[in-house]
């Protein structure tokens, strides 16, 4: 009725609601998906008898009429950068705040509050949770509730990949098309030719991947299959949930552990390089310059982090690999899994020593690679600042010449490099100032860091008070914990459709 | 009569020859200059009545023999960029090094390897000091000695001026002919056509300088002309030594405080603007967007600080303001004198609330202007980094626009924005490297995070265990001292030309 009316009036209106229809129709078909999620948790609530059938169904009800509302009368409009960013953004904004239905419904936490730090965690595949602490723990839960939970988590992995793989490297951003050019395949470009084909095939790689993984845990002694197929979620998406209050370490396994090392690996690939591979191209793995570097990092971290934790002397050598191993690939691919078996046992990192934790705090940074579920700021921006270092340095001693930045063969196109500069220097900005207010809010300066890095980089365990055993209501009061809301959110979209959201309006001002 | 051998052999060791004389000629001055200002030292401490006339006397005939005898049978040689740098990176080095003999000979220190790092804190300006502690206090030493010790950093300073404004530009590094741009006074390029005369005129300023402060402080009510002259060199310098125990706590003064805050915002300000200001042109100030962003920063960060301090509930409004504006400057200038009357006193800021602190260590990175004598990653390239910001911001919304990068109105060349990326990078993995490094060798973090960005800024106080009223020999071990004298020199000299003494011998094996 309101559109109708609206499509009447002058041009600039006329382009508004061409402009809201993009967003409409987008968060609309994305409320539809998830609501099938939540009917698929329902079910699962009602036949394992959980307490939350009623709200679950409820939930379901009115994200599946909202999207239908948002979605059916409205067709995509503009598709120019700044409406897919501006879409992009407010989606997540919007699935993530509707997600908290089920919570809120449920009487989940003690505070509403807590409903949206959960499911901004679970939608930008953070991990970071309030159960526990004044809030009831997981285990009080019912098995449908947390499935959903889990879902979360995979419906922003989803996301991510599709954005990062689909959309973004047609907006020539997200530097893609360079890697592609790095591990040139059967098809050396793109994935494939349209944005719509190619997003079908990475659910399809994506739906595959989850489904190796629960299969690969159901396997291995202890998991059942409700709680594999949670863990192939959230750790395909490289989110972190767990559906034990003691995260991984629930089950003391060093199979379950070695399962989910290589699953987050995976998770923390780009899913380009795994589409590739399953189209029998195996060696592009040993072509992209990023997953060596990646590989190198996970395997260098590991090794200096046992090596310490083991010269330290606090633990045998058998526990500091197992440990050390299991929290550095956790952060180094943003997944946030803990094995730790209780406060003060080897996979509590926030026990371990300083120098331990520097490192862990570097992981943090950087995160997996780009095009895949993990957050951060990706190994490639890693890679082309080692790059700048180099050109730097060759252009000290020759002031005159002119040098091109490399990554490896590959020339890197000055816009992609002045784009990852301002993306790193926006990243430390937004760092330091998430570091900065937590503080000003009363938390310790050491938890205050290690949070901020957390849910910029969608890792989820913070540092100090807040470690891979605690829950966040332990050591952020409830405004710092918006405060990790917000940062959640701006780390999942990559800082810059988040920025341009609000850049965009007045773009159309400008003309 | 072993350079007159070898004067004879192939063109490899003729060359080899001639890049030495160039090192040898100007490490051999500076070793004259610095043995004149032991001199001094030596006759203060004489008049004085001080314990050290002997070991200052000795020292004083001993470097000026030895660069007495490396610079006159020598003659500047190779000009070119990586002989200029390994030049620069090894005068350094040694007259860091040789400037220990006066505390060797005086046994100033329980340990020989404090000596080097007295001297070397000297010389790089830094004004970290491993007085106190299980070592005598300042206020137990000779005057001469002391004297010369904030002689050191005098002539730090000046030589940091002359590299910065009259050698490295010539050699298309440093940014500084960007900073000319801005800022167009009588001769727009350069300060003067040679690099000869250009170091002359700085020397004046820098001497005109320090002249003025000396006056001031002993106008006001506290210091002697002794102390004036002292606090002068340091100050000048950015320095921070001071030589008293509690440093400028000692006077308990804002009339003091007040006067220092001022001259330490002109010690790391650019000497070019200084210089054209004096030539009449004061408006040189008003028109540099570097110093207009320095200035910013430092009124911010006071008032934030401030705010932070008095909200807190931890001190006075008027006691809030003297503690946050003093250590705000005193860090943003990367000077560290400290205004503590003693340990959790206002002044004394490992006491404040963490996010106060935050903020001194993010000026800690920064420090002062490109041209002056103070250390850090430079305001300018803030500047830089918040351009890219803008440039990448742009990029985004137009992927295909072509967006240069530019400072106020003055488009950055790319090859100076290569540089200042290049050097963030490097910088952030050194400071990194080593927090990581101090922690292995067991410091506490926080003290390890703040003596890695103190010593790599040239700063003065870490945080944590060594604060503005610690010794450097309480939260630091033996081998922690190392790194930190490592990382002092390496800050000083920019990484560039410490890096590329390494690289430049592998030069000529590639031709």
């Amino acid at each position: 009725m309101k559109l109708s009316r609206e499509r009447d009036t002058s041009l600039l209106v006329h382009e508004r609601r061409r402009a809201g229809s993009t967003l409409a129709h987008v968060a609309g078909l994305a409320l539809l998906w998830v609501s099938a999620g939540v009917m698929i948790s329902a079910l699962v609530e009602l036949f394992t008898d959980g307490p939350d059938v009623t709200p679950l169904m409820l939930s379901a009800g009115l994200m599946a009429a909202l999207g239908l509302a948002m979605w059916a009368p409205t067709k995509p409009g503009r598709t120019d950068t700044a409406t897919i960013f501006a879409t992009v953004a407010w989606t997540w904004i919007i699935v993530s705040v509707i997600g908290a239905l089920p919570y809120l419904f449920a009487d989940t936490f003690v505070r509403w509050d807590d409903a949206f730090f959960e499911s901004i965690s679970g939608f930008s595949c953070t991990g970071s949770t309030v159960f526990g602490g004044d809030n009831p723990a997981i285990h009080e839960q019912g098995a449908g509730l947390l499935f959903y939970r889990s879902m979360t988590q995979w419906y922003g992995g989803m996301g991510m990949v599709v954005l990062a793989v689909a959309v973004l490297p047609f907006l020539g951003v997200g530097g893609l098309s360079l890697i592609s050019a790095e591990a040139p395949g059967p098809s050396s470009d793109r994935l494939a030719p349209r944005v719509s084909q190619t997003a079908r095939r990475l659910w399809l790689l994506y739906a595959g991947i989850t489904t190796l993984i629960a299969l690969a845990l159901w396997l291995a002694p202890g998991p059942t299959l409700y709680e594999s197929i949670n863990y192939a979620f959230t750790t395909a998406s490289t989110g972190g949930f767990s559906v034990h209050d003691a995260s991984v370490g629930f089950y003391d396994s060093s199979v379950v552990e070695a399962i989910l090392v290589i699953c987050m690996i995976i998770g923390g690939a780009n899913f380009t390089l795994h589409w590739r591979a399953v189209m029998g191209d195996g060696g592009v793995y040993r072509r992209s310059g990023e997953f060596r570097t990646y590989l190198i990092m996970l395997v260098s971290a590991s090794t200096i982090v046992v090596a310490i934790l083991w010269f330290a002397g606090d633990f045998a050598f058998a526990k500091s690999v197992r440990a050390g191993v299991f929290n550095v690939v956790s952060l180094g691919t943003s997944t946030g899994f803990g094995n730790a078996t209780g406060g003060d046992t080897p996979g509590d990192f926030v026990g371990w020593v300083p120098a331990a934790l520097i490192v862990l705090l570097v992981l943090m940074v950087f995160g997996g690679m780009t095009g895949s579920t993990s957050g951060g700021a990706k190994v490639f921006r890693l890679h082309v600042g080692v790059a700048h270092v180099r050109r730097a340095l060759r252009l000290a001693r020759n002031p005159r010449a002119v040098v091109p930045l490399k990554l490896g063969d590959t020339v890197v196109p000055d816009a992609v490099a002045a784009r990852v500069i301002g993306f790193m220097f926006l990243y430390s900005g937004l760092a330091l100032s998430g570091w900065f207010v937590l503080a000003l809010l009363g938390t310790d300066a050491t938890t205050a860091l290690g949070g901020s890095f957390s849910a910029l980089g969608n890792m989820g365990p913070a540092l100090g008070e807040v470690g891979p055993v605690n829950s966040f209501v332990e050591g952020f009061s409830r405004p710092a914990r918006g405060v990790l809301m917000v940062l959640m959110l701006v780390g999942r979209l990559e800082l810059f459709p988040l920025l341009l959201m609000f850049v965009a309006p007045m773009r159309s001002l400008q003309r």
